[in-house]
C-alpha cells in the first residue's frame, strides 16, 4: 500500500518561546484530504556520562507537563550553529560541571513522531574525576546525582524511569558495554 | 535543591483535531516567574506482538513530523472509558487483525517530558495464528510486517528504528524473554 502524504497548504498555528504548532492539509495516500498537527522543532541531544566507577550522572529535574520530577541523563536542546556532538559535550558540561571524553553515539530517539519531529542525537561517554560549577539556564533548576550503572538499569527495567530517552540511552549502552564494544 | 515549580495562570493557546496546547505562568523554586508550554494528551498504548515463531508484527505508516515513513510497534490513543488493556487489544486488533492474549506490561513511556505530558502504556503479548480483517481510522493508512524478534533487536540496536516507544518496549522485552520471565 502507498503510504506516502502530500502538503496542500501548511499553516502555523501557534508560535511560542518553545514551541512552533503546524496544522497542514494534507492528501492522504487515497487522494482524500485530512490534517496534521505537529510541532516544529530543532532536536536536542542528551547523554550516559559514565564515570571510571562505572556511576552515571544522572539529573532530578520538575518536569511541569506531568507535574513530576523526574530522573533523567542530562539532555537539552540543539543551537544553531552547533554540531549534536559540540552540543552533547556544553549541555553535560552546563548541567553537571561535568566534561566528557570518549563520546560514542548512541542513534537517534524520536519520542512522539505522531506529533514532534523533534530528534534527539544519544550518546554515551566517560566523565573526568575533577568537576567544575553546573552553569544552567535562568529557568532552569535540577540536582545532579551518581548512580551505579547497573541500578539505573535495574530502574529501568523496574520501571522507574519514565522518561524515554533516559530508558533508550541506558538499555543500548547496557548492550555495548556488555559486549565490550566500549 | 527544591525543585517544584508552582502554577500561577493556566491558559490554553491551541485547540486542534490532536493537539491541546497550554502556555502556563508558573513560579520557579526561587520565586521568579518563568512561562511553560505544553501539550496536554489522554495518553496511550504499544505493544510487542509476538507470533508462535517469535516474530513481532509491525506497522509501516508514514509519520507526517517528519516526513518518514517509519517502522514501528502498534500503538493508539487512548479512548474515555477504556482501560490501557482493554484499549491495547483494540488497537492491536484494529492495525493487525490479530487477537493478543497473554498480555505483560513493559511499564511506561513518557515520549517528550520538555512539551508532553503524554504517558504510552508499553505491552509485550502472544497472538493467535489467525487473523481477521484490518479495521483503520479513515486519515490511517500502513502496512503490517512480521519479522523476526532477534532482526528487530538487531535493528534497534544497530540504531535502525529511530521510534523511542518501538526501541524502549522491544529492549524490554528482549530482557523479559531472556530472563525467561515469560
Amino acid at each position: 500500500m502507498k503510504l506516502e502524504e502530500k502538503t496542500i497548504k501548511s499553516e502555523q498555528v501557534y508560535k511560542g518561546v518553545l514551541l512552533e504548532i503546524y496544522r497542514d492539509e494534507v492528501e492522504l495516500p487515497d487522494g482524500t484530504k485530512s490534517l496534521r498537527e505537529y510541532n516544529k522543532h530543532p532536536g536536542a541531544v542528551c547523554v550516559v556520562p559514565l564515570t571510571k566507577d562505572n556511576e552515571v550522572l544522572m539529573v532530578r529535574q520538575f518536569r511541569y507537563p506531568n507535574k513530576e520530577v523526574m530522573l533523567e541523563i542530562p539532555a537539552g536542546k540543539l543551537e544553531k550553529g552547533e554540531t549534536p556532538l559540540e552540543n552533547c559535550k556544553r549541555e553535560l558540561k552546563e548541567e553537571t560541571g561535568a566534561n566528557g571524553y570518549s563520546f560514542m553515539t548512541l542513534g537517534s530517539y524520536i519520542g512522539l513522531c505522531a506529533y514532534s519531529d523533534e530528534i534527539v542525537h544519544m550518546y554515551m561517554c566517560r566523565v573526568e574525576d575533577t568537576f567544575s560549577q553546573q552553569c544552567l539556564d535562568s529557568d532552569e533548576f535540577l540536582n545532579v546525582e551518581k548512580i551505579p550503572f547497573d541500578r539505573v538499569v535495574e530502574m529501568v527495567l523496574n520501571n522507574q524511569i519514565p522518561d524515554g530517552k533516559t530508558q533508550v540511552a541506558i538499555l543500548k549502552a547496557k548492550y555495548l558495554l556488555d559486549s565490550k564494544k566500549i
